[in-house]
């Protein structure tokens, strides 16, 4: 039985972490921490596991983590995560991590983005891109997994295949994706208030989302290239799920027939991406740890669209898919 | 034309007051005002005013609005109203007060919901009451109006015809009502941000809701006698709207066919108030100043439906109804 | 391991029984059946199942289903179950019916309120009411279990303590209930059209609403004397949750904490029922098979507030808690 | 005054004109006609309108139309409409086509999109495209405007001002767009039923949505030179508005001031176009004519984001800024 923290558990995706765990037959939550204002009860901090979970969420203390988990579901903030980790591994757990801070190999695209020094130079160098699809052998084993982000997550599943085979020109994708409030985080804000974004739709981060670099580093792994995404979110009136939209420009004629050969092969065996023939809806795959992707020709161009929701296969759902690959579980323990 | 200023414009009343007033053919926008840190470009602080309004929303200066206007719509809350009324009226000006601060007659009952003493029963003396379906006499021409409650509004108009005629037993009268999110205001909180809003339902001010006194007071005065109500709100998944489903204990024998007589009989000629024979929805009334009322009989009860905008008929709209009572203008200018 | 027939598979309570049964560890689903219009395979029928289901919904063949199920799931509407049922119990299957056809102990009132002549008088008969809560020790075992209906479920989980200690009138209860979308089935339909329905809110059934005398049928019982109740449904915009407000006039004086104990007492291990201290959200229930509940007393009333998912313990969580019940599983399998 | 009739007002887009109309200062109601089943008062047909109108909708009698109206806002279905409006034209009326009947001047790419033979030539031949903000002086005094589709209003005023400066490459143009769930029209069907709708975002149309070729064929007129689209349409869970999100290949460089001015400068003038510095978003336009846009780079592309609401400037409220002009009214009368 894997002994579970989660470590800043109060937002979603501890919530969502708790949820998961809680249905896994090999693993257990054992210690659930958060900042001192945010600690609790869980069933007072998350009225849903009212009768579902008796731990308390309290602040975090080392020597209680170290002796009580083998993994660490680190849900910290970007920048604040890189404080911790080392920490972590050094007490001998197990890291996945869900911030940015372990997934962009290069420090200065890091720095730019993020706006801050990265302090922990050595552990990035180790730590492993947590996509088990794309890169499942890697993570076997593994001490330090960066969960990837959750628009990456649906974009980087889209496009693969395409980009393996080298089908497609790498200067010119377009990754258009909505996805759903949950993503913003618990914290309440002008922009998020109820009677603002219902019955609403707007883009944001424009040309400038911190997971445009996410999306190139790893698309340029697969390619093996340089790759040039324009990568344009929007937040859309639902609670969960993100739509990636993706444009692409082919290399030379592929008809839809090749192409679904293309996704089913690619994926063949892959429990957690399903291909469509038709195009994926955000409510079929929400609260769920699945990816639908469905490929196709448009004028010229091929078009994928590819689902997720942002909490699970984009977060809490991946972060435990990487856990099971980690410890030598079945994959997919505790997300069916 | 009547020269309008919008008192506290930076909330969601403020810009619903807004959005009438552009509307209205006998009505203009003088002056706008909110705290200083909420001030701007009316086409800056709410993005839907974008080449529909000009005016600026400025820090309140009392010799600026004493010259530029004939009536505040003082959008204030509550217990800051009573501060700035006085003046507004010593200036010279009309003032439609949306507040709680000049409704409730008994300054006890007041003190006791809004715990604060209350600094100006002198005005408190003479406002009156505005809901012009009931009260239409006693506003003309007055200096001071108080605005309703949006809760009251819709209780009242629902059950005022059965208190009126003495038909309804007035000690075990049961409100239930569920209000949009937008009657919550403008401020984020974590109850009210999208995610944890959405999809939800639940009631709050269970057994003291401060619109409850207001409720028994003009009750009590349309019956001639003491009326008890017990009001549970609720609030709902969506920006705009209050359905309260009343249920009463009539006193004798009555039929649907004589309740709908009853009720057609007392809005005759009420232009906002419109009778059903099914029960109303939310939607047939956001967005505009209507009430719809359905009263019928269930198992020995008589229950009553009715729905309003809260934002509207139940705030910014009703204001300007009463302002243009007070004004002696056509009572539905820039409402239909 | 139990092998599980839903008949009626199409719908959003077969599909909620999909969902649960293959999360069960010691049931399995081996037939599924509906109109043959509605049939195909799961994942086409309803997305959300791609890569989670391979099973076929066929038309029903009677020697198929007893041959391969110990079980069957009857999501069959009212009306139409009680001409399968009688052949399910003959072929030796238990069933768990989710209709109202063997919930109405008095065919006379079945007769009145589903205007159809009852078919099944000797089942119906022995019939047992799957309510674990009130009734597991009848449940135990036996062949046929009428579900409840969703608005029963919360209703009568609400008010059963008080009933049973004999502490509310009971010729004065009402339930005003407001309950998600979902309630209203599968099936298209104006009223429930996107653009009708979102941002809305109504009373539907005014007086005469089906699951009335089933509650009063269950209230007495429990109150060993013949109970009143009125009971008001409201349609909202959202998914899935039943919120019941319960509005009771009591007999005597009941303080908060006697009501907090009687109710803390009434369900103490009772999984499925959370007694909490503030009003529940509909949203902490969503998707669960909890009933959270919350009594107080409000201006001399007793109020309380309970609030359940309409399609897992107001149907398809239920009907596997009662089979678990039935066939001696550990009652919290697959639901937890 | 303007008379005005409206056929097809049964639907959201009838209902739509009506309320504009009944704000119109120099226009009014004389009749509405729907398919004898849609018929009744206005105020059964739709709720919203009781109290506010009191008009019948009735089946078509061109005799009574004739004699009634000055113009007709056809509202009725693409293929329909061509067999109705040269009667219309021929008693004498204005009229304002909503259909795409009028829209596309090849027919041959309208036979092919809409599948059916084009019967109508001749007016076809003299109809004007009704984008005010491109083409007003064509549509001064004219017989028979073509209402544009929702989709090409927002792209083509998005893409508009680059199209004619020859800023961009003309054939790698892709429009992403979603809209909220009233473009779907009236009739209830699964894909938007409340339960299926909510909480979801699909695409839906991919690679052939009838408003590509009516795009293409515009945007060619604007740049004098073929122009090719990729034109990706989805639906989200909202009742109005859509946003399109444009992604252009720019010929040179050009400074995000510069593309600023270049929209501001085109659009000098326009009262319903507003150049924003940010992201739009949906509701800051639901419900009005307006359309808010945002040009900037990114990328070395250039992005522009354009929202409309669907129901106005999409169809009833451009079809009144049409009326206007066409009948030589204040352009902005009922629109503001």
């Amino acid at each position: 039985m894997v002994r579970v923290a989660i470590i800043g558990a109060s937002g979603y995706t501890g919530a969502e972490s708790i949820r998961i765990i809680l249905r896994h037959s090999e693993a257990k939550l054992v210690y659930l921490t958060a900042l001192p204002q945010e600690c609790g009860a869980v069933r007072d901090v998350f009225g849903q596991f009212k009768g579902r979970c008796d731990l308390q969420i309290e602040p975090l203390d080392f020597d209680k983590l170290s002796g009580l988990a083998d993994v660490a579901l680190c849900c910290l903030p970007h920048k604040v995560s890189m404080g911790f980790v080392p920490k972590f591994l050094a007490a001998g757990l197990k890291v996945i991590d869900f911030s940015a801070d372990y997934r962009l190999k290069d420090i200065s695209v890091y720095e730019k983005f993020y706006e801050v020094k990265h302090t922990d130079a050595v552990n990035l160098g180790r730590a492993v891109y947590g996509l088990p699809e794309l890169f499942r052998e890697d993570i076997k084993g593994k001490d330090l997994i960066a969960n990837p982000g959750c628009y990456p997550t649906g974009a980087l599943l889209a496009i693969a295949p395409l980009l393996k085979e080298g089908l497609i020109e790498t200067d010119s994708i377009i990754v258009n994706a909505v996805t759903g409030v949950s993503g913003a985080g618990r914290n309440p804000s002008s922009k998020f208030h109820f009677p603002n974004m219902n019955e609403n739709l707007f883009a944001y981060g424009v040309g400038s989302h911190r997971h445009m670099p996410e999306m190139e580093q790893i698309a340029g792994e697969i390619a093996d290239s340089n790759v040039q995404i324009l990568f344009q979110p929007h937040a859309g009136p639902f609670d969960r799920g993100i739509l990636s939209t993706v444009y692409c420009q082919p290399k030379g004629k592929i008809s839809n027939e090749k192409l679904l050969k293309l996704y089913n092969d690619f994926y063949a065996g892959e429990h957690f991406v399903q291909i469509r023939s038709d195009a994926p809806t955000v409510k079929d795959v929400a609260g769920t740890n699945y990816c639908h992707i469905f490929a196709t020709r448009a004028k010229g161009r091929i078009i994928i669209f590819s689902a997720i929701d942002n909490l699970v296969k984009g977060a809490s759902g991946q972060a435990v898919q990487n856990m099971n690959i980690v410890f030598g579980l079945e994959e997919t323990l505790g997300l069916k």
